[in-house]
């Protein structure tokens, strides 16, 4: 029986033109980061699955990773995502290096999902951390977001930036309604999951979880928080009835304050002001970001089309990497971009350049036989030089030659006949007689 | 219990510092490539396990690869090579596309071994393939190998390529000495083994493959031919001793010719001369490669460091690669570079340049709190034109700024004081005082 000849289910194969494509967006991503002067970094793509245990949340252990058991008895995954090994990896040097520590990777990453549009089950994600720095790292990331999309021919009119901040989050559901830490961790996926859930669904979800009507309603004021303005609104409106004191009333532990839980977001926002980003960034309440360790800016970046409603990317400031390794405690900001939503985002808005043929500079030929050995000399020497250069075997029919030039861009044709050396300039329909030495040399 | 901080055994972590060298190594691979029209591709990390049955040898299904059955039933392994996916590949595409199609990757690939120098179980594997050259291709593939190894920066007095053709070798064991196809196989295997096992241990197994005294000479003369000169004698004395016709009564299957065995492995010489690769490339009999596929072509780049003898790479023609798919017969020729034993390699020649600390254009900072904004905006503008730009966060005390700047190569420092704007060139240790206008758009 022949062997099937498809890529293993919700993975791809990626042909010259695809890959082109992969290169282009890859070799943005490179660049905005070294713009910023994050430095590249990469870890096994297998690890031990006791890091995922530690560090991820059950959904993705359970569900969607690629685990199995090695020769040598260990139980080892592919990787899920990033954040556990820049963890891992961090933590062995973080008490040497100088901060703020700025990495990018741009890793292949496996889960095991029902293929979809904007899912697969390989994919690559790009993943850019500042670790010590504070909100001025939590702006940097979203400056380096913004710019990678503007590298790409983005604007505002196609993405957007949303924002939150969990310590705001926190203010509202422990400080306000007086949740306790549990109830407040189901109340950030219920907020995560509002889009995809009727709005009944949702309401009685809430009063469930809040178990008091004018909490619930506090909670319904939040969420339809529509923009910073919304924000000081509320409040104002809450500190004109009522003292924070009072607010500590609602709650057993971790108590919020005024400078620890509000000022932060509105630093933020004055921050990405100066920074000269406003235009791409706001507020929305419904940005929580199911996973538990992120402690303060939450956001992901929204495609505007109102064809492709979805999230390219996400990420947020966490108080502490390097809990699961013992290790002194360590800030960072992180964010992910998937190559799939982007690839589709990019496909969306028509940006994304034609990669269907490979740009070369020249196309060498020999029209008689006696030709061969100097279209190979010539094709060698502009290969010194740098230039891309396919050499066409054997002896070429003058008709073969040409139609076999338009299948890729080339910039140039050479051709040697019985007597001469002709070199054609595609763009310009140019031709003209060209000596060996003229031709490789010229260039110099 | 704290988790461990180490990546997974034979596998590495990538620090920047170890970062920039991949990215170098892969660089320059891609750069070859481009050179000579080879065209990007890749495939999944994952693959069927039916697609290595297939293709690869016992050893590596068995004994090296990372397999395991997922979640939906399939039996799946991670790739321990490239070629049967490359095959898988073009299996699909090559009644469509013009010939010859030349192709390359640099995927990472897991083998279950027992990690030692210059052998990991995750690493990174530069295949290039050419398809429908015939032995232009073959050339081609040494030239292009030639031309990656001098664009590290190594000469012929640092590497060197060993070539044979399974063509003539198998002239010598089916058409001289008699061999059966099976047999054959197993002298290849033994041949490549040889510098591994006692020479009375070669020598013993060789009389028990051979079954005669007279032709287990035959083959030691064989395994002594040390150049083409010595190729020329050995042939030219067997034809005076006997005729082609003769030979024939050897064998009972795939007929072996003057033609078709021997002038192949003339001709490949020939063509070295003119490619103008000659220095880098001699002819070795104990080149025979293990694997069944090859049918042309076989080589390997060696270190000629005493200390370092080893190969760097392998390659060869094989005559048809899409068999298993059953599909029409398509002729290759490839070749697969680890980047472990190449490091290695660059590392014992000091070859390798120094990635210790980032390239990086400017490093921003103010010297007072006033200056912040400005800071900000100076790397935001920098940044437009393409420089690498790491902002120093918050109030730098100049002593703090300074001994930062040492830790990555910075060519400028700009910093902000209460008055007026510095630029320092690191290079020439002079600083001018600038406007913000002066050095954010003299650069254009």
């Amino acid at each position: 029986m022949a062997l099937s000849k498809s890529p293993y289910r919700g993975t791809r194969d990626f042909f010259p033109k695809d890959m082109r494509g992969r290169n282009y967006i890859f070799q943005k991503m490179a660049e905005a980061s070294e713009r910023f002067a994050y430095e590249p970094y990469d870890g096994p793509m297998l690890e031990e699955v006791n890091l995922y245990r530690a560090k991820s949340g059950d959904e993705l252990i359970n569900d969607q990773i690629y685990s199995f058991t090695d020769r040598g008895e260990r139980e080892v995954a592919i990787r899920p995502e990033m954040t556990p090994t820049v963890a891992r990896m961090v933590a062995q040097i973080h008490r040497e290096v100088a901060k703020p520590i700025r990495w990018y990777a741009i890793p292949n990453l496996m889960r095991y999902e029902k293929p979809q549009r904007g899912r697969l089950r390989e994919f690559w994600q790009y993943n850019a951390d500042i670790f010590g720095a504070g909100q001025n790292g939590e702006v940097e990331i979203l400056q380096l977001a913004v710019e990678l999309m503007k590298s790409y021919g983005a604007t505002g009119e196609h993405f957007e930036i949303l924002v939150n901040d969990r310590r705001f989050v926190d203010f509202v559901f422990e400080g306000l309604i007086g949740l306790e830490p549990g109830p407040t961790k189901k109340l950030y996926k219920l907020v995560d999951a509002k889009n995809k859930m009727p709005l009944e669904k949702f309401a009685a979800e809430v009063r469930i979880l809040t178990e008091d009507e004018g909490k619930a309603k506090v909670f319904e004021a939040f969420v339809n928080l529509g923009s910073m303005a919304d924000v000081r609104r509320f409040v104002d409106e809450i500190f004109s009835n009522v003292s924070v004191s009072d607010m500590h009333h609602f709650k057993s532990s971790a108590p919020v304050s005024v400078s620890g839980n509000i000022a932060p977001l509105y630093k933020i926002f004055e921050m990405i002001e100066a920074a000269g980003i406003s235009e791409y960034v706001r507020f929305d309440p419904s940005i929580v970001r199911g996973l538990d360790y992120y402690t303060g800016l939450v956001f992901e970046i929204f495609d505007k089309h109102p064809e492709n409603r979805r999230a390219i990317a996400g990420g947020g400031a966490y108080a502490n990497l390097l809990q699961i390794f013992d290790e002194t405690p360590l800030e960072g900001v992180g964010m992910g971009l998937g190559e799939v939503p982007l690839t589709d985002f990019l496909v969306t808005h028509k940006l994304m350049p034609d990669f269907s043929k490979p740009e070369l500079d020249y196309l060498v030929g020999a029209f008689v036989p006696e030709g061969e050995a100097t279209a190979t000399e010539i094709a060698t020497k502009l290969r010194v030089h740098g230039s891309k250069v396919e050499l066409f075997f054997g002896d070429a029919k003058p008709k073969k030659f040409f139609s076999y030039s338009e299948k890729k861009n080339f910039k140039y044709l050479v051709f040697v006949t019985e007597s001469e050396i002709k070199l054609r300039n595609v763009a310009m329909r140019a031709e003209t007689t060209v000596t060996l030495q003229e031709l490789t040399e010229g260039k110099r």
